[in-house]
């Protein structure tokens, strides 16, 4: 199997994303090797060897991303026997005349602790832990956003990727059977904050899988109870104009993108 | 000031990461603005007029990084007033010598549910809430990390992250004053995971700061307290051949990062 190494002397993030995005156009399995930090020449040798050695070992030459600010270290990467992609230098030098500026590349930029967004993600993650599964409806006045839906459609992951990744504070609310009584009513704790509330629902059917390796054969797992909490809340959204999205197929990020898409929630973070 | 669009028919995360990395080799500001799920031509069309707009307002030219699968909607979106950076593409058909094979773009292959991963990363949230702050030593055992330090020196933003972003499942403990006594000794908890042990420590100036914060003019936030805490746990890291690192003036993904660099733990989410 062909090997892709993502190379930086930062995180190498940025390298994994281009490289994932392009590889994700062929339907190949490829092996997937990061190096992150490496900031000397001893280092850059080190990881030369490993190319070869990856290259002797399949015999394919291995693809190399990189992205590198100390000129030694990225001249010696470089020379790798590998397929070398520095996708983000050959874009450097035609935005320099567009903007009429020179670059100034500095290292760790991307995404090192910026001053002043460290603090707001650090904070919003507290926020969105204190504030997960309905536990303290009193500090809703400071929410970015209330996720609400019932046990198990994606709240709590999503409520923490949208701290982690922007910095917004998101609580989450779950809809229980308590609430449900004779028909679902929005709770008075949410009504006053109403214009924040965004709706998660999903698939009965995968409720029931997900319920069912957490508690099987109970009626909390069972597909009946999904379909009546599920119904219930889907009619209350629809009642109270509340935006909603059905999560089943996507992920965090998906969810979370289509979140900020719909809401115009302003993210702290870029 | 000049807008930088990213645009994509999916999350349009490739796109932010590789403009973000690009522009931050300019010492220069952006407006920035995410334009996901571009996924109709009529949406594509309402894009451009926003394209426009932002030209007209501001008379800088904006910048246009977009990855779009669709190729109607693509070619709507290449006609843009902006400056047009379809970065990806052109890295596609010589990679398709390379490798010998036909590209087949299929529409969130990048950042979209992979069935296999899915379930992996939510279980490792769930299993990084259920065992933070020391709450649940009996499920150690699972854990393929322990992370340990004194309150506020980053551990539960790590955990998080490296299970959102790698599926990694990490536990985390903190030392507290009453592990302390004379000297800061491993409890038995952790000595029989002491392999699985990845030292966090801070600055005390740092420590201090982010305390107050939380409990002004407490002893628990006075610098003694904090030094003195420092003093112990990294003692104890160097004793017990305790990896570690110091988290003042990284972010948390340099942190996670960094981590995997130095444990070698294998991610289960690429």
């Amino acid at each position: 199997m062909r090997t892709a190494f993502y190379i930086s002397d930062g995180t190498a993030i940025t390298s994994e994303v281009f490289g994932h995005a392009l590889l994700s156009n062929f339907p190949i399995q490829f092996k997937h090797k990061t190096i992150p930090f490496v900031e000397t020449e001893e280092e850059a040798y080190k990881v030369l060897e490993k190319i070869s050695e990856s290259f002797q070992d399949s015999g394919q030459r291995p693809l190399v991303f990189y992205t590198i600010v100390n000129v030694d270290v990225r001249k010696i990467i470089s020379r790798s026997v590998g397929i070398n992609y520095n996708f983000l230098d050959q874009f450097v030098a035609p935005l320099e005349k567009v903007l009429g500026v020179s670059s100034k590349p500095e290292k760790h930029r991307t995404h090192s602790i910026h001053e002043t967004t460290y603090d707001i993600r650090i904070e919003a993650v507290n926020y969105a832990l204190a504030n997960d599964d309905g536990s303290n409806i009193k500090e809703y006045k400071q929410a970015d956003i209330i996720l609400v839906g019932v046990s198990r459609s994606g709240k709590t992951p999503t409520s923490l990727y949208l701290a982690l990744q922007y910095g917004i504070k998101a609580a989450n609310y779950p809809f229980t059977e308590e609430d449900m009584g004779d028909m679902l009513k929005l709770p008075p704790a949410l009504r006053q904050y109403k214009e924040k509330l965004f709706g998660l629902t999903i698939h009965p059917e995968r409720l029931h899988q997900i319920r069912s390796e957490r508690r099987a054969n109970s009626k909390y797992a069972s597909l009946q109870q999904c379909r009546m909490e599920l119904r219930e809340v889907e009619n209350l959204y629809r009642r109270e104009k509340i935006p909603f999205l059905n999560s089943t197929k996507y992920s965090v990020e998906e969810i979370s993108a289509k979140i900020l898409a719909e809401t115009g929630l302003q993210r702290r973070k870029y």
